[in-house]
């Protein structure tokens, strides 16, 4: 069974590291099928002197019937640029292109006709332009699989360090507000539920770190640990294996997250700073919860190094590798049910 | 001249990372003067079972009498436990010392008696038992000094990352009221005029990091980039070496902050994550904009391992000998003008 790779921003790197972790992927674990710009993908493939076979369809139905010894790579044209490709540059067309490509995926994996699907990085500015209100991939999933609260996971496979936001994609401001008014035990029963299904860890060890500086140092500075966090984990404690409230940056500077198997952070870049220090190149993003099984790389669409050849595909290629694992898992927690 | 080193919480490492310290450092360089409890210095010294000579006085004037060839580590006395030293509990009379032992330090710095301080970790639960409001080091030296708005500055010796704090320790919700309230552009100012005069930087290159996620993706996220960051930093850079607001997680991720000799985080955690990640063991807080020379450990008090002998005191050394040579290169820039 296929698994759907989309083309992301395509004047970003996602069609070089696609072309790259294509080459580098064992093809008998996976099988992907890009979807999204023919155009692009083989704009790059030619740019960069790649010397991969790229096979164009434009139904999902032509693709199943490709050879089983058919060595090139599939790709489902869903759009394609009114321009010319140009590496580097913000533009509506790109933004149009990704988020075809993310809808047509997000429909073969919710009617079981691909198996995962792995998305290479899309830029906000160019989706905002192309009329998108929701720009983050995150939030497009839920709605098309009617999910209301999907998990963002930043998971380093190298390290094993797992970090879970409460928080997204919101100014600083909303933060706190948020932090009080979301439901923070739902919100950490479905991470060990997920943990559990989509990791296979039977009784995953969770962290959750302060949202004021030293955990508000026993209330001196701040009081979301006291009213709100602390509350919270000493009831789900009962029944998971949870801790916190932790000082952030003393649990990260000190190593404590290797006795965990997710740490869960308030906002954004209390998750994604130590997370790109420790795992640059080989972190990946993984939304949980979701009916379907989607992971992407951890970095944007790098339009400073786009069409230079020069990106790295480890990440990406990471990506690949656990969405086949997750769906693996699902899988074998589903007919061992 | 001598340098003074307080005792910081005699119930956490401070008193053994300074005898371990007192061990490592050249003595014709640094000449320390432990300002404290000599009690607590002394039952670490015996329980450890370290060869050190302590010589204990009362009066900093009999102190300046020592002998030259004396190898003895003098202590100034200017408070005692009244009960048994107890590593790793938190006492309101180690609380007290602590903060008797930063206020004589701070006075004999401006008396010019000392040429710099450098101060072990408090503890902000022990200082408010204590009755002390001003639980941190640096607003307590601030009062102290008469300044108003000293800068927390971490800087590692090894990478020469150094970060400076916009805000401090206050609760999240309270930061970005805070960024539009504060006179930024004094800040930052007053940011290069430091690294000037302290760290001899002739043209500081500054990097301000943006509030909200991904420095808010051009005002998708927030607007505190567009309002106030971005006037203030265009204004500043007629005159000064200054860039950003950068997406602080790419920001670090991608290593940038090695083409710049500060960077400027919002709060707290968006500079202590990175920086305790990056250079934990070594880590210094320095406390810039002062008329007196401070530094410290970046670490705390470390209860955990208080009193077993297995504290690293890299960061204390590290600190002592960046006090050091702050208090060279001033003398450096007062008598070249």
């Amino acid at each position: 069974m296929f698994t759907a790779w989309t083309t992301g921003d395509i004047h970003g790197i996602g069609p070089e590291i696609i072309l790259k972790s294509f080459q580098k992927i064992n093809k008998s674990y996976c099988k992907p099928l890009v979807v999204g710009s023919a155009e692009a993908l083989c704009f790059y493939q030619k740019n960069l002197n790649m010397n991969i076979g790229i096979e164009v369809f434009d139904s999902f139905d032509a693709i199943e019937n490709m050879q089983e010894q058919d060595t090139a790579l599939p790709v489902l044209s869903v759009a394609e640029p009114s321009r010319p490709v140009t590496p580097g540059i913000i533009s509506e067309d790109a933004g149009r292109i990704a988020m075809k490509a993310i809808r047509e995926a997000g429909r073969l994996c919710m009617e079981g006709k691909v198996r995962a699907m792995v998305t290479a990085p899309i830029h906000k500015e160019a989706i905002s332009k192309a009329g998108y209100r929701n720009t983050g991939h995150t939030d497009y999933l839920a709605g098309l699989c009617g999910v209301k609260d999907p998990t963002m996971l930043f998971y380093d496979p190298l390290s094993s360090l797992a970090i879970a936001l409460a928080t997204i994609h919101v100014p600083l401001k909303r933060v706190p507000g948020l932090i009080q008014s979301l439901d923070l035990e739902g919100f950490l029963r479905k991470l060990c539920q997920s943990l559990r299904k989509d990791f296979l860890v039977p009784r995953p060890r969770i962290a959750v770190l302060g949202l004021n500086p030293h955990a508000s140092d026993g209330g001196v500075m701040g009081e979301e640990e006291e009213t709100t966090l602390k509350p919270c984990i000493r009831k789900l404690a009962e029944s998971e294996n949870i801790e916190g409230p932790f000082p952030a940056d003393g649990f990260f500077g000190a190593g404590w997250y290797h006795g965990y198997d997710a740490v869960v952070a308030m906002y954004h870049d209390q998750g994604l700073l130590p997370f790109k220090v420790l795992a640059f190149e080989t972190g990946i993003n993984v939304t949980l919860g979701l009916p379907i099984v989607r992971t992407s790389p951890g970095h944007g669409t790098s339009f400073d190094i786009a069409g230079m050849g020069s990106a790295s595909p480890k990440s990406f290629t990471e990506a690949a590798m656990l969405a086949e694992m997750i769906a693996d898992n699902r899988k074998r927690v589903t007919s061992s049910q």
